[in-house]
């Protein structure tokens, strides 16, 4: 007999339990930051001749911090509305995961990336990255989609989040790679790891749901709402928390113009791989937005709109041949049933976007930088909080670096990018594999192989 | 015989008559202010050293603006859309009501509000209110959506701008009382108003037009654009018109993290009262929303993100429980037919909030807010502006403040808000009471009750 | 036989080879600009004591761009997904569209608008002018709309984008005229050159496509949010370039009441050119939008809220009029099919906004504008480019204004408005009939009569 879908208990439990442990959490360990509490600004402001509250970060941060919410919430939650009939869910669970997540990740991300005396410090900084880590669980979602009970969903985010934060902490604070758009740490961290919870998740019946795995015209039209949402704010999304000035400026244009030329190779290479030549909606919807991803990590730095447009081609072209090529194989001979295809759009063109930053990072001059180098490439370990690896790995970083004279070297800069790479890999992979283990356990009310892809099983419809 | 629903007179000349009052009005009344005329502008920064183009408050509160109007326009328009036959109605007499309430929200504010030698001063900051009070007219809408005409829901809004503006005067101006996100002035005033009108306008054979009263798969999804973008966009909201600096961001970060804890408790009380424990669209789309409404007075406040969280997770548990238990009763009991179920989504909710207002209010000390304090909670009444009531109002205040003295003291606020609550539920039911009397005149071409929630009555479809 | 409408090569080859051009010429052409390069922004950064990375102009204009973005790729695209079974064809190829003009414009415009050292700077502003530029090729797409296959689209796209750089070089380098929401460069060009075009390829038999030819309830839903979006954001879109300030905020409010009276005159004016006094979607989606259009010119001048929403008022009238009585006129004896009516939404409110605005500029006094007045209209010839063309036209200005002594002449300003109009059409006119004659050649795979307005024909629906 098949396992009982009813949420009515698990769902009630796990949501009440879960948000229980966030407010005792957030109770003991959140504060507010320099710029949010009414104290401290007031006297931060009073010190100072110059400074006044037009200064607050606010205003420097917010309105990117709306544009990434809405690639959250709109942006994936309505680019997977284009299943016929799983809608509700594809928006609804969207919105509940990362709603959790959010508050999950400021905890994770703020323990990891510096205690103030035992506290995390919250401020529009902290709500951006709590959105992008998100939307890393977001991405693997999207492997999932149609194949999970909204239980599966929050269990995977725990897990995830919580890994998430921890190879962002390695890569940026030990590492001290570059990462401002997430390539690495948001793409390929979260394609991978959602691979390999729907690989073990493999499903070999799942062909009794085929006749709902597809779209309808106006599934396919609420779909692209998210499409384009997310094309229009990646400027944003690349940009939110690079440094001030030329940086967060240079970043959005990069991402602008690597978005256009990736929507006419997709255009391109849609109509070429069709036998009569009719584009397909699922590349249009997808594969446009890799060259977002693709210049995650380079988008920052001097790649010029001449580079950025090379590498937004390139993760177009990828991304629709990977739909069309990669991922039929991916199903018969590895297994991975990916249902929105997240290899093609996050997974490839986020390596892709971590090799095109390693090289970019190698290439760097103060020819080309001027004396903002330093300022645009910290090598050197942060040193803000203490953790007890920092000896081990300040050794391994002298391989690479000249940490001890503090001198800035771009090649061991680049080779730093690339095991940054590798290291993502591994976690995610690692994770994934962890994690989809645990929600193979038959206790969360996932659906059954004739039930998915149904808004019904989850839904009053 | 029925009434006529034919609007081909009654609407045009009701429109054009109230913009051609609104325009004499505004060619009388209304003059840019400081940051909008050229003449001023240019004076005032060529006579300050450090003041340039910078500066203008355009740039500090355009982006807020921007948000709360697409809340107004796709946010409100869009969540009413989930009847099955009524979404050009839903969006259409949304942006109609709207487009006309702020224009005479602009005209009614700015006359409360402090006129500047008679005349009335407009810039991004009256914009923002103007929006404010719209929202409170489309609150209102939702009770009677699908069981009014235009011309009835532009009278509506004649009579519910005026008395908003009348209350937020009393509230903001004379009792100093804090409500930038408009816990009480928007969303309790808007709710109970709406109310009242719909009590008045009681249909008893509206089940004439019930099989219309439901959503179909798609214009649930057309509705969680409006859920999504109120969702998201509810942070700016809140924020809007706080003071710069500390205060915005502090209370968009508040308004964050309580939406997503009500989200959970949302979903958690979904899954718990249906029997199969199915998620019903109607409670993610409105329930957790609340988590906005609850902290629109205390937002702004030190409520900290654990204090918010709460106050979400509350919200979003009576607006679920509402929705269940309570709509009916009223329908059945009290004879209101609340047709988006505005008294959990902003009634109660709204209530909370101001509660939570009053409470934190009470609670705050030097200790907490430094010697800002009394920036964030300027009792003393405005006498920027000349008001016959001053005399006698002053003399209330004594009762609660050291006015006299003007030592600040956090029990008389609390106290303030307090009654602030109180007026508020007063002027909304007195102010419905009215207002739905004259809306039940048999001149507007209301739709008969076979005829409700109907597209095909005033739209060529 | 009919033309074979297979895309397979036609579409990738144009695409690729269209893309290699702009990757070439970019990287041959175009460099970052002194607030996008790492070195030029940190060498002045750190020339200047009281400069600061908050000052890059990052901050004051990627707001408004990302406003304009949204009103491109989300206001155009979704708006004309009216029709029932073209929502495909029109999300996607305005998004296609749309990233080739962008791409093309930031060349074009560049080199008109002045080469540093022979190189074309970019950076916040050259996007958003680009996106402006963009959005002239998207109103005459909806002239032509589902009658061309997307190869026409892009070839249209060539043309008119490069004579769009020219007409705006003419009108704002050389006659000097102000037109920041574009009236004249943008709407009122894209509508004569997408009127002149669709008038070249008449087809006499379209009506074997009529049934195809009209809207479903939910393709109206999905062209509301394209309104809706564009009504919203239109604030920012005409305030978008202007100089900082009071222009800019002054723009947006001028906007913003414009739009709200157009609002009502179509409400209005939709009801009363119906018998049944019933409202038609077509009007609300279009007529809605035309106050943006008209103060296009005029809103960053001293036009007043009063003056905007008079201007708005009759913007609406004459568009629902227009799409009443005047657009059967234009088929049935002019041969002009204008799929989206964009006569009725930028052709006659462009013209009326360009005779608003050089009204405007005619009544300018030092009295109402300061000594700011100079710096909002800045008649002299630019001189920052050389143009073998300047001779002769400073002599033409002479005519009209008292170039030689530098005094500012309002009458000559506004004769320089009026002749810009007269130009704009010219350039459009003569501009849509070269390209159109060119579209005709039975090259690009057009749609049979019997096949318009149809997805599947270029979709795997």
């Amino acid at each position: 007999m098949a396992e009982s879908t009813n949420m009515r208990l698990r769902l009630p439990l796990l949501c009440i339990i879960l948000e229980v442990i966030l407010i005792v959490l957030f109770g003991t360990l959140v504060e507010y930051n320099d710029d949010t509490d009414a104290k401290l600004w007031n006297e931060n402001r009073n010190h100072s001749a110059t400074r006044n509250d037009h200064e607050n970060e606010f205003y420097y941060r917010y309105p990117s911090f709306q544009d990434v919410h809405v690639m959250i919430f709109v942006g994936f939650g309505f680019l997977m509305t284009f299943l016929q009939r799983y809608g509700f869910s594809s928006v609804g669970f969207n919105f509940l995961i990362a709603a959790f997540s959010l508050q999950w990740a400021t905890l994770m991300q703020g323990f990891f990336h510096g205690l103030h005396h035992g506290k995390i410090h919250v401020g529009v900084t902290s709500m951006i990255n709590a959105d992008f880590c998100t939307g890393s669980v977001l991405i693997s979602f999207g492997a999932v989609l149609g194949k999970t009970s909204p239980v599966q969903l929050l269990v995977m985010a725990i897990f995830e989040v919580t890994l998430f934060a921890v190879n962002e902490f390695i890569l940026l604070s030990i590492f001290g790679a570059n990462d401002a758009g997430g390539s690495m740490t948001i793409h390929t961290f979260g394609a991978y790891f959602g691979l390999m919870v729907t690989r073990v998740l493999y499903r070999p019946n799942l062909d009794k749901s085929k006749h709902r795995n597809s779209s309808v015209y106006h599934s396919d039209l609420f779909a692209m709402i998210g499409t384009i949402y997310l094309w229009m704010f990646w400027p944003s999304f690349n940009s939110a928390i690079t440094n001030y000035g030329d940086p967060q400026h240079r970043t959005a244009m990069n991402t602008y113009y690597s978005l256009a030329a990736c929507t006419l190779a997709t255009f391109a290479f849609s109509a070429l791989v069709n036998p009569e030549g009719k584009l397909d909606m699922v590349h249009i919807q997808n594969a446009a937005l890799a060259g977002g991803v693709a210049v995650g990590t380079a988008g920052e730095m001097m790649l010029t709109a001449f580079g950025s447009m090379i590498v937004g081609f390139l993760a177009g072209t990828i991304s629709v041949l990977g739909y069309k090529y990669l991922t039929p194989v991916l199903e018969s001979k590895l297994k991975i049933q990916d249902t929105c295809g997240i290899h093609n759009l996050h997974g490839m063109p986020g390596v892709l976007g971590a090799v095109v930053g390693s090289v970019t990072a190698a290439l760097a001059s103060p020819e080309v930088y001027g004396h903002g180098i330093d300022f645009h490439f910290p090598t050197l370990v942060r040193t803000d909080t203490y953790v007890p690896l920092y000896p081990i790995l300040l050794r391994l970083q002298r391989v690479f670096a000249d940490v001890e004279t503090g001198k800035w070297n771009p090649q061991s800069k680049g080779g730093f990018q690339a095991i940054s790479l590798a290291v993502t890999l591994g976690m995610a992979l690692f994770g994934g594999l962890i994690t989809g283990l645990i929600l193979k356990l038959p206790i969360y009310g996932a659906p059954p192989d004739t039930q998915c892809f149904e808004d019904g099983l989850y839904w009053e419809v």
